[in-house]
């Protein structure tokens, strides 16, 4: 069975100015598209990964995700679910790279593949290896239902996301995480895990993202900050390190500002000496245990005499002062903190593109899907 | 039993301007007092890790490396070794990530730390984790007999790199590669690997590094192009990634250009939005199965402008043209590639440095060890 992903509106912008604005916008709706169906009460569905997924799932013991750009971003976030709430391990690997070496296999591994193409070369390359390696089976999150990335997996979750037109990926960014999350808590079903809390939190993730959004007119303002740098840098701790990612890869993308993500606690171990008025630094600041050492790694920004760019929790305690711009982000649960904070990246890339006049669906030198090596 | 690793000349600069450039020159030296007495025909002696190694290592079924900066990107490159030679799960992850996450550890996994200094405070704080977390042993890789990683791991790899002054390492980093190659060796031999081969080759490695210095006149003359440029892009591919990362690393800490390093594959997929005349790209490229994708990797960057900087083995058929400047490295076998191919990389954000008159041993807002989170 195929499910298209084509929505009434997609080839046309509405109100929004470019395609990237209208996909950011279009996120609470494709979240819910996503989610349709596939959560009943705390169970989710086995349909959602194809028809035979209960048997092939119930015997996954690791997990193994392969993919390019912002999916392997995706997938980063995903190794943390697998490890902290399933408890099996998890690998993530840019496909480009584990193609071409001679990787151990974990007994009884899963092979996840992301793209929203389903067309990306190398990552259907790795797919084909995965057979003879030894993986017990595959599994695609994909946003194209007749792709070859879905025609060759054994198990795949249609994304839902409706037609993605920006190079810059957005929606199916999320899209892919709430995917992946669903995997998780699927695996993690049948391994006794109680999921009626994350559960409940999923269902109001749309809405959460909805208030995310708010944020455009503070983050419009804050682009201008931003319009004149060649450098930015971006923190994040644990989960949020690949949302940092995320965050710097638009920017990149679109705005083409030298971004560059680092986990903070690296930072005393070499990018502080980039660290000057010229270098903005974007931390993104959720209310967890790691807060205490986030402000710490703040501190060491500012005395350097770097501008800080801090979305946090509202709860955070972390005010705006002289050298820390604080953006407020509505509170989350700390599992799906990775999904609202990248709202606001988005929204900072988007806007900063926009003063700098760039062609933002179309950037210079990227298409949107690499579907050559 | 503690050794001393203090040489005679540790705190003098002899005839070098720099601690650094001194510290990059004593490689040579270094990797013969690293490998002395560690290397017995065919065989890694067991004292090279401490008194009970054997016991231990006979019964290592994964590997989990935990370090920070310079001594990660060794790690990274380790993995390599771990999993294509000796074919054991080979893990490498940040310290101050991994000690704050809930990760799953595989069974019989030997946690290995690695630090110049041996204080690294989040490395630290990682070892001190690791007994309760379950893994069976910890071995660290480190410079500093009394430190605490030494006292409180039940392996220690002794490195004999000598004092390191200068605050960017260079020696410290290609000695930490010998001795974690000798520990894969040591490990894959006890599973039946036949390392005849990579010991003899390990035996030229200080003639080939001492090859491999003597592109410092070249190198120099090089680092004119990149004394004012504000950007740089860093490509490998494999285990040559790392190495990229290294390399990137070395050219922000001392010469506060933003340099950053992406596996070449992902080229299409972010980075190559940023491409202009003012970003330059610097490219390692040994002669090996990977050398075709990189050259086309090479043709992304040309065609939109970029200025390439390739080390590239002698044989490997890219020549200088415009747009591509080609500074040819001596053969050596792809195993150990990436300890040869650091050297010019070394010498090149060292001289760059020297052109932006940075305080090159002593770079702002860096410490030489990290022992505050």
């Amino acid at each position: 069975i195929q499910e298209s992903n084509l929505q009434h509106d997609a080839g046309d912008k509405g109100p929004y100015r470019h395609f990237m604005l209208k996909e950011i916008h279009e996120q609470p709706y494709a979240l819910r598209q996503t989610l349709e169906g596939r959560l009943q009460g705390d169970t989710v569905v086995a349909e959602a990964f194809g028809a035979h997924s209960l048997d092939i799932l119930s015997q996954v013991k690791a997990v193994q995700i392969i993919a390019c750009g912002t999916s392997y971003h995706a997938g980063m976030v995903a190794r943390y679910w697998f490890e902290e709430v399933v408890g099996i391990p998890c690998q993530v690997e840019i496909a480009s790279e584990f193609r071409y070496r001679k990787s151990v296999v974990l007994p009884d591994s899963l092979l996840v593949t992301i793209s929203q193409s389903g067309e990306t070369a190398d990552t259907l390359a790795a797919l084909r290896l995965a057979k003879d390696l030894g993986y017990m089976s595959s599994l695609t999150i994909c946003n194209s239902p007749g792709s070859s990335l879905v025609r060759e997996s054994d198990l795949a979750y249609m994304m839902r996301a409706g037609a993605e037109i920006g190079v810059a990926s957005t929606k199916a960014f999320t899209v892919q995480l709430v995917g992946l999350l669903l995997l998780a808590l699927s695996i993690g079903k049948q391994r006794g895990l109680d999921i009626t809390d994350i559960a409940l939190a999923l269902r109001e993730l749309p809405g959460q993202v909805e208030q995310a959004l708010l944020l455009a007119p503070d983050i419009e303002k804050l682009a201008e900050d931003f319009a004149h740098k060649q450098h930015a840098l971006f923190l994040g701790r644990g989960s949020q390190y690949p949302i940092a990612m995320e965050g710097a890869l638009k920017l990149k993308e679109i705005s083409y500002i030298h971004a560059e993500a680092y986990a903070a606690g690296e930072l005393k171990h070499g990018p502080l000496a980039l660290i000057d008025e010229e270098m903005p630094t974007i931390v993104v600041a959720p209310n967890n245990e790691l807060l205490e050492k986030l402000k710490s790694n703040m501190e060491e920004v500012r005395t350097r005499g770097g501008q800080l760019y801090v979305f946090a929790d509202a709860d955070a305690g972390v005010v705006s002062e002289p050298g820390i711009s604080v953006i407020p982000v509505p509170h989350v649960c700390n599992l799906l903190a990775p999904i609202v904070y990248t709202i606001p990246l988005q929204l900072l890339s988007y806007y900063v593109a926009l003063i700098k006049g760039t062609d933002v669906d179309q950037p210079r030198n990227l298409a949107k899907s690499v579907t050559v090596e």
